[in-house]
């Protein structure tokens, strides 16, 4: 058993050092003091040989993920209703779904499969949608706490257009609820935060979205959102916010889009332009990427390499459940399938993805909104995976750096043996 | 156990009856008689009241799966090298991979895996490329005739381009190893038949093409090829085949774009235009659409709504290893998010696929070129594959359709506990 938070882990060996490259070590030592990486080596260095050693043989130990975006509530229903656009798609399954959150009993049972899962994935860092229910989002809260699993977790603000069952009186409601439940949780949890969530323009009021970004300067506490996922949803907030310039500018009005400091995440940008990257960029906020939420909705394709060609901080969120899995595995695949999609059918100057650069997003880039946080670099939190895929038979000898790209075609077989946060292990498979 | 080719199983049914709907049955009764389908029962008739009645409760039980096109000598490599696209991965990686075959041991512990995860997965019949090495499509077929799913294999013929390693001498050498391996297996099998199988037209000569064609006039042999996957390659096609009006053109032109009887598959047909549609049809050839290996390779993407739209014979094909998993499943998620992407990125006026359309395809629609097999209406051969869901928790009484769909969208918990090919049973889980 690893109980300490000082140790050595040894095994294959892989992670960012920058979006270019991923540096792999095979059979090398991974060594964690204090919850803290001290880095990667091929040979142990002499001060840390009285440390605990783990060997883990021909398995892989690669950094945990971050899904910058999904969605709790959703979990129970995810992968039906898949022939529908995002408005329908919300109308029909989504807001009659998390309606049901108000039976703080239905929300425990479905939230308990939530994190049951979450810690079984590859992810140890996650920014989460609740409801709008204070009780059930603590009850969210409580249980990912004991998951291990390092989240942000936001009650959704939302006082117009959920339909008469989900949907707050008005701003001032919304606002004393939001205030009631920081105030319950304060002080409650070592692992899970809050942050404020306007679930989107279309159903937060002017006033709604005001006040939460006031109230987000007044508590020093992050925001995110969505933006920018939908032809039909853009067209809507422009009817709903006729002075804005764009659907950013729209929360930029608000004083929503947050600072390098408290940044804020949007998903999806998918029909983000020019302009709209630019008020993302001024404001250092995150793009939560959602490439299988974006296909199954026939929402379109993100043009992942302009967000990063222009400096814009992306990570990768499963978005579950537009996104029908919460394997990041499978949404790093899909990342970089719409990447070579939007090349052959939208823009031949728009390179693919490589690899290198979806590995990167899914460890380091996301990770990056947590800290240091996503990469084996000496002084970053531990956080690992340590994965099986012996049962991925091959005629050759495969480097680490083709058996995390097979695994990440073919996530079949690539079965999650140990997971670590800042140094503790908070899963461990039955064998 | 179910030793008989005649019984009766009850569970949770699905199955197309025309391509614009599924056919469920909560609880039903599915019949079979000599390993062909009775049909589908809400109540069981009585005169099938004295089989034996195998009750698999809550579990779904669906038509099995063609598999249209895939490689198996490429299986063991899948998901690495994803970076390239066609050519270029088939020069550094395919062609280099497929020569190893020329050696028997390798061939017979590389195609057991092979044989190994095809007996597991939802496919129940496949139309499989081997390489162009007679002993080992032998070995393939043996291995393959063990699993008990029926399969079309192909000695592949490429006489040009294969570099030193993969290339038969001439076109009369290839056409007499050709010839030496179906005197080999006449007769040999009962569930594993010889199709003629030129790689492509960069890879076979005019001179071997036209004896193909003749040769497939002689024996009345069926032909599979690939058409149209890569800009690249249909540029080279163009210049190999300069009096050809397209690349299916170019096949036509030697006689291997077959014939309602003899029915060519050709994989891909990523760019076909309406011309090459028009011959496709003509022809009454088969397009096995393989959208994973499509996305992968940076192809592109085939408007399948438009293929069926002209009633064309379509089917799906996993095309391992462009394609990364055997699992049909995979494929058809690819098959409903690709064509959405279609939709949403290229032409507005062609509609995305729907879940019965693509479910359609994955079991009736490449079934057909099995004869009367993908359905279970009565006539048809008994293919079948029992799932067991129950790790997908719900919070909602899911009905049959939508756990269907559920489980294309998240593979993951749709575990397979029998599979019975014409009324036998080929694999069964161990619990």
């Amino acid at each position: 058993m690893i109980n300490d938070s000082s140790f050595v882990l040894r095994g294959g060996i892989a992670f960012s050092e920058s979006m270019h490259g991923i540096t792999t070590y095979y059979r090398g030592y991974l060594v964690c003091v204090d919850g803290i990486c001290q880095g990667a080596f091929t040979e142990l260095p002499e001060k840390y040989q009285g440390l605990k050693l783990y060997d883990y043989g021909e398995r892989l130990i690669i950094p945990g993920m971050t899904d910058l975006h999904v969605h709790a509530p959703q979990y129970t229903f995810r992968g039906i209703g898949m022939d529908l656009e995002l408005l329908e798609w919300l109308s029909t399954y989504t807001f009659p779904e998390e309606a049901k959150y108000s039976d703080i009993e239905y929300a425990k049972k479905a939230y308990s499969y939530f994190s049951h899962d979450l810690r079984r994935c590859f992810t140890t860092r996650a920014v989460v949608f609740a409801t709008l229910h204070n009780e059930a989002t603590i009850e969210l809260m409580n249980q990912l706490e004991e998951t291990g699993v390092i989240t942000y977790v936001g009650k959704v603000n939302m006082d117009r257009n959920g339909g008469e069952n989900l949907e707050e009186k008005d701003a001032a409601t919304s606002i004393q609820a939001t205030r009631e439940w920081l105030e319950q949780i304060q002080g409650k949890y070592v692992n899970t935060k809050p942050i404020l969530t306007p679930r989107f323009i279309p159903t937060c009021s002017d006033e709604l979205m005001k006040e939460l970004g006031k109230l987000s300067a007044e508590k020093e506490l992050r925001i995110q959102s969505h933006l920018s996922e939908n032809h039909s949803e853009i067209e809507w907030v422009k009817e709903l916010v006729p002075a804005s310039t764009c659907y950013a500018n729209a929360y930029e009005m608000f004083d929503t889009m947050g600072s390098k400091e408290l940044p804020t995440i949007m998903a999806h940008c998918v029909h983000s332009d020019e302009h709209e990257m630019e008020i993302i960029k001024n404001h250092g906020a995150y793009i939560a990427h959602c490439p299988t939420s974006n296909m199954n909705l026939t929402s379109g394709v993100a043009s992942v390499r302009k967000f990063l060609d222009a400096g814009l901080n992306v990570g990768i969120g499963t978005d579950v459940a537009g996104g029908s899995s919460m394997n990041m595995l499978d949404t790093m695949l899909a990342t970089l399938q719409v990447s070579k999609m939007y090349y052959r059918l939208v823009d031949q100057s728009v390179k693919p993805l490589t690899f290198e650069e979806v590995f990167y997003m899914a460890t380091a880039g996301g990770g990056k909104y947590f800290g240091k946080v996503g990469t084996f670099k000496p002084g970053y939190d531990f956080d690992a995976v340590v994965i099986d895929d012996s049962k991925m038979y091959s005629m050759r000898d495969m480097s680490i750096r083709e058996r995390i790209e097979r695994m990440c075609y073919n996530d079949a077989d690539a079965i999650i043996k140990d997971k670590f946060v800042k140094g503790k292990r908070v899963y461990t498979a039955v064998d």
